[in-house]
């Protein structure tokens, strides 16, 4: 196995992390992308949208989109578990794990590639040209905005994202935070003292610092 | 078990489908969003999120979000597999799965929430207001356009979305194709002839009138 990544790409950091976390270790490819490395034919041919990462598995087989990256490490090195163990718990790690996605992580890559001069007709990642929406931009950081604020009561009720435990619900949700703030210049609001708390526990964690 | 669930809503035709296919039998609560019931306090206290549809489990525990809602029902009825078998073909699965719904089913939905004049400050599902962006329509349209291409070029080299096997892949796809076509007015393209092949197909399996 390997895995083409980036280290400017907070999608493939969601995968280092959750790697550090099982203590999995295999190459890590470099995918440029300031290069514009992955609209080469060598790297289209792996990952046909275009983006990073993917996971080349030992008969060639390429998997693309993060979560489904996941659902296979997991499957192959269940321990430590980090979707979940029983039925019940696996589809709450889904859930929220996809809550944080799709309220945090994808409203703060939207602020992001619609805004950035660099990104004019890139809006979305992908093998199709987008032009950027200023309009989204305002929106997009309304919803990280909102998503914090949820987020914060959430974790004012447990103690993680999904529960009782650590698990990929959090690992998103802090490549969220990290990403919105460095990338989009929305840090966590100072009043949301049950989010800052999560956050200051589980960013900590070793596996973090991938 | 029971799935609080609209006929009126694609997101929960995927679950009815995915029902039938397993022969799972379970009581439908109907939640009439012409009447706003999904922002009644007794559904937001089963679904902070006030989307439909939401599996709720006997012990009482709220499931949201489909993928999730799909993960818990594989899990406790196995048979027939629907979100593949082995790691490899789950991750397959998982990542063809993704794909029809961000780059089909997001992007149509983006494209009616959008235009709806009923939905003017709902551009988005959940529970915050966001206003509609024009702008957003006709993007959105050109992205339903590219799914339909790019699964028609997928659709030439494999009998089902995600590779031999009948999956979840599909049942999202369909789905896709039939929003799309019913609420955004986006029909296949004529051309696509692997795509009409595999549609003509798939539709006429039993499970596809749920």
């Amino acid at each position: 196995m390997k895995l083409y990544q980036s280290n400017a790409s907070p999608n493939s950091r969601r995968v280092r992390i959750f790697l550090a976390e099982k203590s999995i270790s295999m190459p890590l490819v470099p995918v440029d992308l300031g290069a514009k490395e992955q609209f080469s034919d060598a790297y289209a041919a792996i990952n046909p949208r275009r983006v990073v990462p993917t996971l080349v598995l030992d008969d060639g087989t390429a998997i693309g989109e993060v979560p489904a990256i996941l659902r296979y490490l997991e499957e192959v090195h269940p321990e430590p578990r980090l979707l979940g163990v029983t039925p019940r718990t696996k589809a709450e790690v889904a859930m929220w794990e996809r809550r944080a996605e799709m309220e945090g992580f994808a409203s703060a890559m939207e602020a992001v590639r619609n805004a950035v001069p660099g990104l004019r007709n890139r809006a979305i990642a992908g093998p199709h040209d987008y032009e950027q929406i200023p309009a989204l931009v305002e929106r997009s950081r309304l919803r990280v905005r909102n998503f914090y604020a949820d987020f914060d009561a959430r974790l004012g009720e447990v103690p993680f994202v999904a529960g009782d435990q650590f698990s990929v619900a959090d690992i998103t949700a802090i490549v969220t935070v990290d990403f919105a703030t460095k990338a989009a210049g929305l840090p966590m609001p100072e009043q949301h003292v049950a989010l800052k708390r999560w956050y200051d526990s589980v960013s900590t964690r070793p596996s973090m610092a991938a």
